[in-house]
């Protein structure tokens, strides 16, 4: 074995990817110490994502104050990857669940000091941006980021107001006059991991409002607001977001980025393959191993290990998925090109046990592994 | 893959070792069908053992008319393997617990019937018995099963009597003039799973007396039974049981069937290895494929994946372990030369829950070893 790749998800709640890389790092070091180890911890998007990226391709991590979710002044920071041309934005960084506290409430929370970390990245000059928008406490459709990058929301008294989610029922007018013009220039990506809609059953409100606090009268409110949001952008600004897939992604922050910023949405996965130039670190190397929580047929819809496996056999090479769980229907995993895939699980436990020992069974797994491949050689 | 040996112990009261051959066979014909497979089910010692011998020796099935656990008549079985010079006898056939229902009481049970299968495989001029004694409902020291052997035991009156648990403690005089005389000219070999010795904490009474009935009353009265057949083997038959690791086994029938038969005690697994002949079958194979319900270091103390392993390691044959559980402590296996443990656990979930899909499992985690080895190839 001389080259191997890893590239893992998290597993949710229980271990992150970085943790992953380091536990299979050091286990390949054990049986093959000459082995070249290319370690690419995969964020969701959320929290870290800036972190991961910096970690995988190189570049400096920047800090700037911007507005919170309720507008006060903190610490905001995103990356400017290895050659200054591309930046790394990561939503949570101001607008993420874990920072509502107790103070969620999607109705009144901002992407406000989103919009200010582009602009920020904006002036630096990068031709691309990247926008990883998970993890959200927000459901303002994008408007609070928008309005920072010079949109004018305008309610019917004709003043201009930065919507959010309780508030996006009432603008009557969006005017993109004032809109930063170096957006033109630049490509924005958005990261998402879920194709939702922005509107209806399946939509960012009924969907994720929940969890970002909302309750059954709230959740109605949202996705009326968002819907209404949505009109308007047909009517004053062409664009139908209305049907996009993702565009429900983050509180609308999908459909919002496209339709004020020009973005186009791409799978988080995919995205992060190309930053990384995924396919020349993994071309010939002997195995690429990735993971998650729990495979299934669900790890199809253009997760982390449906990208690799994808670009894995492309470039033939043997791609090893470690889970947590592996439920049934892989068979169309192994269809796509998966080479293996391995639980962890070493004992019959339930996961509330199991998950505190995650690591050491990693571990195991990968010996294990590593013994089978090692037999008559 | 050419030629593999499937020899695997059951997962008790999970799936037994027939299931798990025919499980790993269809397996691997899937991919490899010209394979050469040689399944070789391990039965525990108690019932289902001449099965076992049959289907993997081949041999003859035989049944004839004895004596149950309550000196009724009842049809007993017992093997001879192909070449008419080796008997298997399973004392489950007619002294094993699921016979007593729900009578269970090792005071009264007998295991004279063993005795009378004896007494037929002597009749056909084997040369070679082996007698697998595990699971049963007895306490007698063997104490029957010599008495139908010709073994005369004499009470305090001067009376023959044929002892049981509850009654050895009556025992004087052991009288062996009338001794089966083609005894002499075989060979016994007791197949033993537990090396317990005959009397006191752990000794027959003691561990296994309540799972066939006693309870703690009961339990004395046989420990000190046992401990007085002891007292009068040394005297009046010259041997010491009283130490002989493994002479508990079976309610006192491993120490009785040394004394009264002149037997001797082997693992289970080196004698159904050596029946076999394993290491001619498995010379030259690819792998051996074995298992147990769980693996740790439990199961260094003489069990099926213990044998097998070490004589894989003779043969330079990669062994493969497949098992429920893993526990801690297996680097002793591996330093002992297994190839690889693989757990069968594909999600966490407790036993309760995987127990019922565990022939699935094992199938699933045989197909992940079959697509590692095939990788590259």
């Amino acid at each position: 074995m001389e080259k191997v790749v890893i590239i893992p998800d998290s597993f949710k709640g229980t271990i992150s990817s970085s943790e992953i890389c380091e536990i299979l790092s050091s286990e390949i070091a054990c049986y093959y110490p000459q082995c070249e180890v290319i370690s690419i911890p995969v964020a969701d998007g959320g929290e870290g994502s800036v972190d991961a990226f910096l970690q995988a391709v190189g570049g400096e991590k920047l800090y700037c104050t911007v507005k919170d979710l309720y507008m006060r002044d903190m610490e905001g920071y995103y990356g400017i990857l290895k050659g200054g041309k591309k930046a790394v934005i990561e939503m949570a960084a101001c607008a993420g669940l874990p920072l509502a506290g107790k103070e969620k409430n999607p109705c009144l929370t901002t992407t406000y000091g989103v919009g200010q970390l582009i602009e920020h990245a904006l002036n630096k000059g990068v031709e691309d941006i990247i926008l990883a928008i998970g993890g959200s406490a927000t459901n303002d459709g994008g408007c609070g980021m928008a309005a920072a990058l010079g949109i004018r929301f305008i309610n019917a008294d004709g003043d201009f107001m930065i919507p959010t989610g309780g508030t996006l029922h009432l603008i009557r007018q969006i005017n993109t006059e004032n809109r930063n013009p170096r957006l033109k220039k630049v490509n924005i990506t958005v990261m998402h991991d879920v194709n939702n809609p922005l509107c209806g059953k399946d939509g960012a409100a009924f969907v994720f409002g929940p969890q970002k606090g909302a309750d059954e009268e709230m959740v109605m409110l949202l996705d009326e607001g968002l819907a209404h949001m949505a009109d308007l952008i047909k009517e004053q600004l062409g664009m139908d977001i209305l049907n996009l897939k993702g565009a429900g992604a983050a509180g609308g922050m999908g459909g919002g980025a496209v339709a004020f910023l020009g973005a186009s949405l791409k799978s988080g996965i995919e995205t992060i393959l190309e930053i990384v130039a995924f396919d020349n670190l993994a071309a010939g190397a002997d195995f690429i191993f990735t993971g998650e929580g729990r495979v299934d047929s669900q790890s199809l819809q253009g997760k982390v290990i449906d990208g690799v496996t994808s670009h894995g056999k492309k470039l033939g090479v043997p791609v090893i998925i470690i889970a947590g769980d592996i439920g049934e229907d892989i068979d169309e995993l192994y269809s796509r090109g998966a080479a293996a895939i391995l639980s962890i699980n070493r004992i019959a436990a339930p996961y509330s046990e199991l998950r505190h020992r995650a690591k050491s069974d990693i571990r195991l797994t990968m010996d294990t592994f590593l013994r089978i491949i090692s037999i008559g050689k």
